[in-house]
């Protein structure tokens, strides 16, 4: 008989799930797959932790610690036995093979996940990220405060010596989005508020904060009206927003601006640069555009359709920044936002689940969360499908959100005391300046 | 009239104090000269932050975050109109001329404190410091929090490849004081504890931890019977005590020790080596036995009597760890501890306070206040004049006065937090693997 040649159904070895990245998009894969029986769930990220990136503003502006905002992924699944945590770094893709290859040798899949996220572009111009640091990681954050307050020393160094106020407290923060409009409306409430009495030779409140964009207007993913309301908030924190300007040039000392459309060049003394204007996807992305052929749009994303997976190969799925998700053959794809990121990891394990089990699998469709964004310490902006404000109210409803999304009882008690803190006082309770260098010596 | 070569007294310019250095002397003086008429302070320091030394290895160890154990100094004197803080590092002292040297030019004094503190000695070995991280600062400290998270991570990688247990997982802190102690305690808990269930491939309690002491015992500052109890409160940790034991070479692989008096060697394959042996004073001390012949002790500390002076010098004071105190000529130097620099800075500020009022100095004595070490979560060993006890009476005391002593109500409530979050649960507020470079890219 010919079915002798098939091996004894044995006891099954599980479904192998590797899931790639632990953002909000591989984080909520692993959940949803955490307990499943029958499957083994492999989390490979290149850190330790997943990060809750809407507040990584707050380590950049001395607000929180980054301990507040990062959880180690090892410990949220601590209780999750079928799910195994490695600090690993993706290498490559083998879809035909169906393995991953990383830093700690190849692993094989039944079901791979792709969700690695995207990183700062500077559109070619990556000679710029020294004097102009992205935030996207932890490190960049404490980098970016530790920019942004020696920047004050140094002035009041130099203000010590009788010296005139200096470009040192010129600061250019590139990018009219979320973060741009989040990072300015801060660093000017530090500067009027926060460190107002701390010096003795300069005055922190006539420090230039600027907002450049090269589009006509702030927010340019929100309604029109949220983008002008923005700029006043932030024009009444003393915030400079310059829209319609491009930057051609970023030396440490100055930025080189132009207006949108003319040729005309202006260069602005600015010893502090922080890039918030565009990101990329993972460079895995290109490796399968080249190895396979895969479709990507402009930005670099591989485009998926509503199964999320990669063309030509349904057991690999891509989730969040990496991917361009258009929910119709012609539509827009979806923004890169968290809540977009955390239904698609959901939807995937679902997705996994009842394909394991012989069920029909509904194509992902994303409920529409809406989008916000804060200025300072009680101002920010909602948008809801067609509602739309702004206010107090809107700042309530931001940290609320933000809180009940944060991971642990713990960070969320400390984020609150911390916000309720530099809410009554100014203080911000992270302003520090260390070093890049461990080892001692000058 | 001789009298008419004097210039004419008009309102008089201010006594200025140049402080340098913001550890536990330094902040005491300035504070003790707050608000003090006709007195002018300028605090010099290289960081822009006051550290909390003795909680320092709570960072290196994930229980703490960086800003909870350290304050802007700035902060600290917002109020205090009369005192200027400049993050700037000394150069040189030019005593004759009454002028320090900066990185940010020449400061010019009446009365100078040095209060620069010591950083890690090597015994000659600098390049021992690669391999072996010592603990004075935040950014050593979160180097070696780094370190010991990722050789975990590794021994998990290479475990989930079916390979033996792994170096990675031998801890080797050297220096038996009481950092080496706490160090050695806290990692022998969390090897046992905190991280027993995050991991599939090891068993983290399987972790060796090595305290390498050369002398006879622990804790050579404190009575025997502390030490041997300290002893005991390692062991039953799982922390494996060597005295008697010399490092001859350290590689980053392993350790090379030998018995002391012995000539035998062994090698003890251990990546993951801290460094809590030894100190050396500010470089600044070595600039002034040179340039002026003051006299230095063995450790390189400058000899000052109960004056505090140096020896030639009386507007320039010497505190800390920088001096070696002798109370009587022929006395013991006084300790490097924090009360020690405390106690100093207070009397150093009242010597000003009274010199420039024309009254008496009574000479600096100490007011011994004991000394503690903690081990684990729930242990310490007190030794207070002939008082001595351990224990989780002990423990409390140490928690009380380290709480009482940190600088900030918020930094206190935060600590306060965490130690009952993490006593009730193990868990580790800060474990984050963070790189040392901010920049993206793999």
């Amino acid at each position: 008989m010919e079915t002798s040649t098939q091996p004894t159904p044995g006891p099954k070895s599980p479904t192998r799930v590797v899931v790639v990245g632990g953002g909000f998009a591989g984080l909520n894969v692993a959940k949803g797959l955490a307990g499943c029986s029958g499957v083994e769930v492999v989390l490979l990220d290149r850190r330790n932790h997943h990060l809750f990136q809407p507040l990584l503003y707050q380590v950049a502006m001395a607000g929180l610690s980054p301990a507040e905002i990062a959880t180690p992924i090892r410990s949220i699944f601590r209780r999750a036995r079928n799910v195994q945590v490695l600090m690993a770094e993706v290498r490559g893709v083998l879809p035909r093979e169906h393995r991953v290859v990383t830093d700690a040798g190849e692993i094989p899949y039944d079901f791979l996940v792709l969700a690695c996220g995207a990183e700062h572009s500077y559109f070619g111009h990556d000679e710029w990220e020294r004097f102009a640091p992205g935030l996207k990681t932890l490190e960049q954050a404490t980098e970016i405060r530790r920019r942004v307050l020696t920047a004050f020393e140094r002035a009041e160094v130099e203000g010590s010596q009788g010296a005139a106020p200096s470009p040192w407290l010129t600061f250019a923060i590139v990018g009219g989005g979320p973060t741009g409009v989040e990072l300015a409306g801060t660093l000017g409430e530090i500067a009027r508020f926060t460190l107002s009495r701390d010096f003795r030779h300069i005055d922190p409140s006539a420090a230039r904060v600027i907002l450049i964009e090269a589009g006509p207007r702030l927010l340019p993913a929100f309604h029109e009206e949220l983008g002008a309301q923005a700029r006043r908030d932030l024009e009444s924190l003393g915030v400079q927003v310059w829209t319609g300007c491009m930057v051609r040039a970023i030396d440490g000392e100055s930025l080189v601006l132009a207006r949108s459309g003319g040729s005309d060049e202006e260069r602005l003394p600015a010893k502090s640069v922080i890039w918030a204007a565009g990101v990329k996807p993972s460079p895995l992305n290109a490796a399968l555009h080249t190895a396979l052929d895969i479709p990507l749009d402009r930005q670099g994303r591989v485009i998926v359709g509503p199964d999320l997976t990669l063309p030509g190969f349904d057991d690999v799925f891509l989730l969040g920044d990496q991917a361009a998700c258009r929910e119709t053959p012609d539509g827009p794809a979806l923004p890169g936002l968290a809540p977009v990121a955390m239904q698609q990891g959901r939807w995937a394990a679902r997705a996994i689940r009842d394909r394991l089990r012989g069920r029909k699998i509904e194509p992902f469709r994303y409920i529409d969360k809406g989008q916000m964004a804060t200025i300072g310490r009680k101002r920010a902006v909602v948008e809801f499908g067609r509602l739309r404000f702004s206010g107090l109210l809107a700042w309530w409803l931001w940290l609320v959100i933000h809180i009940y999304y944060l991971i642990g009882f713990k960070n969320r008690f400390f984020v609150i005391w911390e916000w309720a803190y530099s809410y009554l006082t100014y203080h911000r309770g992270a302003r520090l300046i260390t070093k890049r260098d461990w080892q001692s010596g000058p």
